[in-house]
């Protein structure tokens, strides 16, 4: 049977950089002498921190010093190390978008959160609904631990926040003292030019825990990720940390490679996966009776769709499934698990034909199954 | 000033083979494909695990089934989920040897364990202790969630267990119903024919998990250890992971090196930290009014010495470091964190010539600080 990868946020996989990784392996290798012979600490590998706070200087204008950065296990150490920090008892709330990245939702609530999600529109959390959640949650005694937020290509929506509203959510937190954990793990995935700066460049008076990850733009069998934050929060959650520290090896491997090609590599996956994207955008526009209305994300790895509200969801993603095709639930991404009458797909991972061939056989899915 | 680093369980780091992972990254790296575009899953790289399973059952005699072994990032976050997944509320007891691990010591304190030490003899953990232990804390309601246990080359005191008493500590865990987390990480360093098989393969009645780690004998900056255990345990501890699986990237290059190389790499560097600690037992012989007794461990990384009782330990340790000398203090070893009369030397990092020299230094320092 055919296949149809729409479900898990990876990236193109024929792009993937074998040989500049091992050719990046035989550089750097021999060159670390005795260091793979020490535990590297809590904050990992120090040149690929450099390498990184000079990336996010470049991209950001603003700087994440070296010494407040920690590399971690993928982005998911980082996003977990945080509720581990911040929630001391189950049943203490955190704040997130109302649809929000789904291993976050579930790592939150292994650690005994109650999650509060704030409704979104297309430039990402409401504000006033941010307040009221803010509020309410005070008035019954459950004043947030932090607001978990993806402002830059929104998983699974794509929005990106503008700079006003970000500025206004960092007024809010400051003014309520909440931290903000932001999850800036697609930053580097963009296909259009729009950026908006992160909050943690832009901010000077809330607390701002800031989260990247290598997964979206090398691999996330790659397991490389990393979180930067203010003194003494960062010490703090670094002490958390019961792994050990981070491979030297795989950062350094990593380090080596993007040491001068990193430039070079995102233009390039970047131009691979546009591509995708936007024939993802032209064959979902072909069936307006199926997809109602879907994202045009300017970045990020997914595109979020609207189904007709009386779709079953159940029974449609079960015929998809027979169909081999493969995509992530709106319930999947609602903090209620709601049966929403959405879906998320991915265009990173498939093949064009895939992509060709799997949209109308997903719109076919849909629209048998109205109820 | 001369520095002569005794204090963290290294291994040499001259004999690092820098030139051999370089070389197994790039055959291997080639070789996997999109692999690294996908999550590598809780379990990690297959291969790795296929492994470390033969591996195991050419050095044990029996057999750790590939699909029940997770590789974690060293042998630290595999001793962490042990009491994430065992540990249920604050208070929870820990049974371990009175003397242990320092970083599993403080692990499990901060997942809220109480910690009960069991006393050593020359054999390791004491049977009539253990009993005693286990009852007096069922008495006051307060079983034990699992028993911890360094059999083989224990650290700090370099013990082995003999068989009978392996047989006789699986038969009171069995007897009380309660688990043994077996870590296991020092199985592959070892100077002498002297092996006795570890408790997974000697069990059939108790639950054991057991933990392995590459920290000894490649590196702690590589952080690739892995645990086992019977299902279906084995597969909740796998739940609480929340760092999306372990790294493919790191653990493919370490499965290459080892794939034909395990052998002559364990002979060449076993070879070469065994002169360190025969030079070591020569020298702290020569010192018996400072070295009052030292263990002769036949495996593992460390030398667990005597110091007249009237020492100082913290003015002694105080004037080392000044001169230089790193050692770890018994204290840290101590489950309840008392001022004991000991301390660990480490030999696998420390050159010849730092041995040769700091260990008479070290003896002036116990000396000069009798109370």
């Amino acid at each position: 049977m055919n296949s149809y990868p729409f479900g898990s946020g990876r990236p193109d996989p024929n792009s993937f950089p074998n040989r500049g990784l091992a050719d990046a392996a035989m550089r750097i290798l021999p060159e670390l002498g005795g260091e793979l012979a020490l535990y590297p600490g809590p904050r990992g590998y120090e040149p690929m921190r450099k390498l990184m706070s000079d990336r996010f200087e470049r991209r950001e204008g603003g700087g994440l010093p070296v010494d407040q950065i920690s590399l971690t296990t993928g982005s998911m150490q980082s996003v977990t190390l945080m509720a581990q920090y911040f929630v001391e008892k189950p049943g203490d709330t955190i704040i997130m978008e109302e649809f929000s990245y789904s291993g976050t939702i579930g790592a939150y609530k292994k650690e005994g959160a109650e999650l509060i999600g704030v409704p979104l529109d297309e430039d990402g959390m409401r504000m006033d609904a941010l307040e009221e959640a803010i509020s309410s949650a005070t008035a019954r005694g459950k004043k947030p631990k932090f607001i978990y937020a993806l402002v830059t290509y929104q998983n699974p929506t794509g929005s990106i926040m503008p700079l006003d509203r970000r500025k206004e959510l960092l007024d809010i937190a400051h003014k309520h003292d909440i931290p903000v954990v932001e999850d800036h793990c697609y930053a580097d995935t963009v296909y259009e030019d729009c950026h908006v700066p992160s909050l943690i460049t832009i901010d000077h008076e809330a607390t701002v825990l800031h989260i990247e990850s290598l997964s979206k733009i090398l691999g996330p069998g790659v397991r490389e990720g990393y979180f930067s934050g203010p003194e003494p929060i960062f010490s703090e959650i670094l002490a958390l940390r019961r792994d050990g520290g981070p491979s030297t090896l795989n950062a350094a491997i990593c380090y080596e490679f993007f040491r001068e090609g990193l430039v070079d590599h995102l233009a390039s996956i970047n131009g691979i996966v546009k591509e995708k994207r936007d024939l993802m955008f032209k064959k979902l526009g072909e069936h307006p009776d199926a997809f109602e209305w879907f994202s045009r994300p300017k970045g990020g790895l997914f595109i979020w769709v609207k189904l007709p509200d009386a779709t079953d969801v159940i029974t449609c993603e079960q015929a998809a499934e027979s169909r081999g095709i493969d995509y992530a639930t709106g319930k999947a991404f609602h903090v209620y698990h709601d049966d929403v009458p959405y879906l998320r797909l991915a265009f990173g991972y498939a093949t064009l034909d895939q992509i060709e061939e799997g949209i109308p056989l997903l719109a076919e899915c849909v629209l048998e199954h109205q109820g």
